[in-house]
């Protein structure tokens, strides 16, 4: 028998996720801060809970996909919130799992390991790469962090969700993991939006300037996927810039931490606060050529 | 009849490249500044002469695959280079033309241009990417500027030395293209590092983090290629430091000239200069983790 599964937080990529998991015949109980979010998975089997508790009483595994470390902690720990809800919960032959998938702090997903493990329950940090249209289509890359044979158990649900589910060792890992992800994206997508800039400045024509150089040694996915929208104007979100600094600002948290000093990912960081500065925090990633543009010596970045 | 090739610059590139021109049964003369390293080409039907100049006179088409700007600039005009033996050499029933393949100034590629033309040469500038590995198999992209007539008569030629050739525009576009390929590298570059740093100190296992990540959104050729290679320690030059930074100066200083700021190539360019004070001009480029390694925030860059 299948299990019993809650998701908590439909943007995005839960709204995605979630649906391939009904799709896939899981019963699934939802909550989101905004009930309306969750009516397309209402209308096709979701059974709507009115607190993160509320799932968690009514399931075996609990998935996150919520926005910020703050409110991975309060859907976590909070009086209404799955550990809570867990303790209280139905009866089970095995522990229960939580499996957050939201990018956030390896920090947090150690410290939400050792409270859960202390209760009895289970928990994966399991964040993923892959975008909205990878969570459409099942086509995610998981990165996982907990206990190897919790991770075992959790796959089956995982090869709905993506296309490769990796074990990444010890609670925080897979978040740790997502942070390379991202400090690589960081400088993919900095390299690309200076060097279309200076291709714009210089005259070149860019078609003729991709086909010269995309398929080479300067390549990357971020150049293949992202500048054929830039140089056609479209900002629009594939991945949120506010979220994408929320990302950085973690990796550059930890990388303090471990006494680490990554320039580049500094650099990017501040170069991302600008663009939200300048109003362009829901705009998509690509967007940071608009940072860039018109930058002068006078600007403090 | 097949024209007559003259090729200046023996280097790692051009020994690969004028290789190839002999192979495919081109008649080439040679001249380098270090004569043994032009050796294995006379063995294979090359013939020395002993100036640039020398070359130009008895050639058709000479190609240049120097170091630096002025060296280049000493070559082409210089008294005993290729512009004044192009002036004295043979007779010909086309004008003679001089494709520098070198790395180097837009600028210069514009002045060398005009100056050519007013002699009754054609020019063109036509660097590449790929490196040693693309040079030795003739799979070179090659971004070339000046006129369009006189790159389709070379095209010949760059379809032996490469496996694409694309006009780009007047003279100076080629290197302008290629400005913008360093400028791709020099993000995903930093990137990479930061990224294998952070990996390294958070006690992630490179095999599965490669796994989880590099076919997918953070992916890039410097990823899949160069990575691989700092995991093993092999900090062997394919592409030398010292020569990364001549173009990164080079795209910084057009940058400045167009009024551009380019805040992450700069401080790539610096990070790169510190690798070279530490002693790594000659190592590839993948070395430039050794710069971020160990960096505190008292390091000056």
């Amino acid at each position: 028998m299948k299990p019993r599964v809650g998701w908590i937080g439909t943007g995005v990529m839960g709204r995605s996720m979630a649906g391939n998991l009904l799709h896939a015949g899981y019963p699934v109980t939802l909550f989101t801060r905004t009930r309306e979010k969750a009516v397309p998975l209402l209308d096709v089997g979701g059974e709507w809970k009115d607190s993160p508790a509320e799932v968690a009483a009514a399931s075996d595994i609990v998935f996150l996909t919520v926005g910020y470390p703050a409110d991975v902690r309060e859907v976590v720990f909070g009086p209404n919130g799955v550990l809570a809800g867990f303790a209280g919960g139905r009866q089970r032959t095995e522990s229960p799992v939580l499996v957050d998938m939201t990018t956030s702090s390896p920090a947090l997903a150690a410290e939400i390991y050792d409270e859960a493990r202390s209760r009895g329950i289970c928990s994966l940090d399991a964040p993923v790469s892959g975008g909205d249209v990878g969570a459409k289509n099942g086509t995610l890359s998981i990165m996982a962090g907990g206990d190897e044979s919790v991770f075992r158990r959790i796959v089956p649900l995982f090869d709905v969700l993506g296309s490769k589910a990796v074990y990444q060792g010890k609670a925080g890992m897979g978040q740790h993991t997502k942070m390379v992800n991202q400090i690589l994206i960081a400088g993919n997508m900095a390299g690309m939006c200076e060097a279309l800039l200076y291709a714009r400045r210089a005259g070149l024509d860019m078609d003729r300037v991709m086909n010269s150089v995309a398929a080479g040694a300067a390549g990357s996915w971020s150049l293949s996927n992202l500048a054929p929208r830039i140089l056609r104007g479209d900002f629009a979100p594939g991945f949120f810039v506010e979220h994408f600094i929320k990302d950085m600002k973690i990796a550059l948290d930890e990388a303090e931490r471990m006494n680490l000093r990554l320039p580049t990912l500094d650099l990017v960081h501040r170069l991302y606060e600008r663009l939200a500065a300048l109003g362009g925090g829901r705009l998509g990633t690509q967007a940071l050529i608009r940072a860039l543009d018109g930058l002068t010596e006078d600007d403090p970045i």
